[in-house]
């Protein structure tokens, strides 16, 4: 397996088979906090221009690669692409986050939704993934990834993000037809789209369920974790006789983590709220698990930061299945050098937990 | 006990004792939902100079017992009295939140910290009690409040609310003997004002933690709930022989809210995010539980909020140490008439949770 890698501990993890050190990647990692991001980023103008110019999103992929000793590279991309090739039009603006500008509310409007076609509509992104796979010549696994049909539901209805999610909660307690109608053809998208970035090279896909935590457990599985494991059903799991691992990542779901360890997903990510100790014992060997530093340790001194990295690989303690990640994105004012102390520290510190014998 | 109230379903609820139907009230249910209260306000100028009025605090906290058959009174007033007794100056501008002009970030600023003085500094808060209890003449108890010294420490560091948390987060990671000193002169403070409160009046206590669910579980015990337990071991629980009952609330802790349960506090608040079922059966007879609807609920049609109450209701089950809330204050574009039909729906739905034999 993975015989064109020449790192694959991340794929090891995720499938729960022994490494030599506890694999790393962080979410965002490319991103502002970089100087040299920010640099391209000014260069194309607008976020969404850098996605979707491949040789931008490449270049953009593999800055962190060049800086830290991380082990997988993340598809350089937003969430929200699936409704852009909608036609709701996305813009991403700085300090703001993504807006559409036109929000869809109205069975009418979700009737007409169409799925669209990845390797035409979504071309952009199948090039960057081609593009990214080559130029990484193996040296670690490339992850895809999407926005979960209810993260993306929440801003195709209210337009941009939302202190209370007056617009998409009113459907979903007045009409939860249409917004099942709404999730279905996300759900059936969101499939294509990884299958097409599965085919395209990536090795590893992630869901981003950005807003599963604002709903309450029963809605929570009825108009999230519902459409995440319709995903999963259709999902090749496997490519050129590779598997594909996946993972689930609902922010702020607190309980409702043990229903997603059980979706048949490989890994599931944990925000920083979890206690990755206790949960480990509690989902046992269903799955790998991703996470879980609080992101603003990276505001903290390096010793700091090793002390908190040291306790993290603490709690989740010998054995196979971790991947660690923050609990979050980056925060885009955090200092390059601290990160490195971070990827550093989790291969230094955790060799201990992974001697055999 | 409580022989001078009309109506003491909520405390008897609180103490886990027998009720005709379940009790309710709203987190902000005295607030800008209502036509009459931003009448008011804008009579009074801004939201602190209604605080800080105590006829005007009086008027406001009855209003919406006037349209609602509520169970208690909440004292109108902010969570952030405290630190600005201290001296930080806090203003609260309408859609942005509270502000503190003098935001306290190093420990020469934290060590020059006062414990304000609650029937002099604060002395505008137990007028309002008092003139409150008189006006209430034993019709609902009043129930008093303050924010924990975590979300108090957040405000007063940070100076405004904050997406990321950066200062604080920093303080905790890099200097937590300072962070510790600012915690111990809130609860210290939190305390003397919420016993002032008592004497000056209100039946029950309530500590809103707002942002305990910012903390992993490790920082979420070390700087939220040991400073929520200190409060608790200070607090008056009897008043001329009555019993006090206090609820803990932190918003968004997930599992953690068993530790808060065993901290020997009333009762527990829980967001719309936890299942009041499974909980009710992990909390056993330690604690009463407040809550739990999703807010977003009352922007739906009267036959939703209805069937979305019971669902609580039946969540809940039979028995004692239910007082049903909303699991966050009411947003304020929410219609006055779909909270009487919340408030209704509770009183005729749970009288079959409540027959005896």
């Amino acid at each position: 397996m993975s015989i064109d890698l020449k790192n694959d501990r991340i794929i090891r993890a995720l499938l729960r088979q022994p490494v030599d050190t506890t694999p790393v990647w962080i979410m965002r990692q490319a991103g502002r906090y970089l100087p040299e991001y920010r640099r391209i980023r000014e260069k194309a103008g607008d976020f969404m221009a850098l996605c979707k110019t491949p040789e931008l999103a490449c270049e953009v992929t593999l800055q962190p690669l060049m800086r830290f000793d991380l082990d997988a590279a993340i598809l350089f991309s937003d969430i929200l692409t699936i409704p852009d090739a909608m036609g709701l039009g996305l813009s991403v603006i700085e300090k703001q986050g993504p807006r559409f500008s036109h929000p869809v509310r109205t069975s009418t409007a979700i009737n007409k939704l169409g799925v669209p076609d990845p390797e035409t509509d979504l071309r952009y992104v199948m090039d960057a993934v081609r593009l990214i796979r080559r130029e990484l010549d193996g040296r670690v696994p490339l992850i895809g990834f999407s926005g979960s049909p209810w993260t993306l539901a929440t801003y195709m209805v209210e337009g941009q993000s939302s202190k209370t999610y007056s617009i998409i909660k009113g459907l979903l307690y007045d009409e939860p037809n249409t917004l099942h109608k709404l999730l279905e053809t996300l759900a059936t998208s969101v499939a294509l789209y990884l299958n097409a970035q599965i085919s395209a090279g990536v090795q590893v896909v992630m869901l981003f369920d950005t807003w599963g935590g604002i709903l309450s457990p029963r809605a929570y599985r009825e108009f999230s974790l519902k459409y995440m494991k319709a995903i999963l059903e259709q999902l090749e799991r496997e490519f050129n006789g590779v598997r594909i691992p996946v993972i689930l990542f609902s922010k702020g779901i607190g309980a409702m983590v043990k229903e997603v360890a059980e979706t048949g997903c490989d890994a599931v990510g944990l925000d920083w709220m979890q206690d990755i100790s206790s949960l480990r014992k509690k989902l046992g060997d269903k799955v790998a698990i991703q996470g879980n530093l609080d992101p603003a340790v990276l505001y903290a001194t390096p010793d700091v930061i090793k002390a908190e990295v040291a306790q993290v690989l603490e709690d989740f303690g010998a054995g196979c299945g971790h991947v660690f990640n923050l609990g979050h994105g980056i925060n885009p004012d955090i200092r390059p050098e601290h990160v490195k102390v971070l990827v550093d520290t989790v291969h230094e510190q955790s060799m201990p937990y992974h001697k055999v014998g």
